[in-house]
């Protein structure tokens, strides 16, 4: 497996997810919500497109290569259908938008009925 | 100090560096030899253009930002005025080329003059 370095960090109007994806380029990303619930990032970072050549001979190999995959628990507040990704420079970057935040309680309004007074008289 | 992962292979007629470099573009690294016998790539990865915005909360930091200097002693042969860089995807790659070997030995060939033998007559 690969490792794949992301950060995390919260706008106010939004998480957005930035993965390091040296080498990789959109077609090779894929980025899924499970159980509306969990961002899953997954794909395969490969060490070359030839690497079966014998010509070549790995001097140093600290690259890491293979297939990763990172899963991230979604906040109650994300929007799902908002969901966006885009990669440039080898950088993954999805950007999960916030809903709005539901009403704040509003004072409940009684009327006040002028009337005769329910207190029985003496 | 940022990490920066990088692979070396050795190829029939080259040298070949290959460096993760996410989110960093040409201009941002710098490849030099030094000493005509060191390659040294240096330069900065900067984890956000907007850092000192106040609204950004990191809720997880994992890319290593700062910056890097990798050096390599380049091996006898490896020829300095040839050497290129591009950057594509985020993944940097130098790639400096071997001198061709020097000629084989050749065998040495004399001449032989056919003439009076130099041994005296008895």
């Amino acid at each position: 497996m690969a490792t794949t370095a992301v950060d995390v960090k919260e706008l106010p109007n939004s998480y957005v997810f930035v993965a390091d994806m040296p080498g990789l380029k959109h077609s090779e990303i894929k980025v899924q919500v499970e159980n509306d619930s969990v961002l899953k990032i997954s794909g395969e970072k490969k060490r070359d497109d030839f690497a079966s050549d014998t010509e070549i001979k790995y001097v140093r190999v600290e690259r890491s290569a293979g297939k990763f995959m990172r899963k991230f628990n979604l906040p109650a507040n994300a929007n799902l259908d908002g969901i966006s990704a885009a990669c440039q420079d080898g950088l993954l970057t999805v950007i999960v938008p916030k809903n709005p935040p539901p009403d704040p309680h509003r004072p409940r309004t009684f009327d006040v009925n002028v009337g005769s007074s329910t207190v029985p008289p003496p």
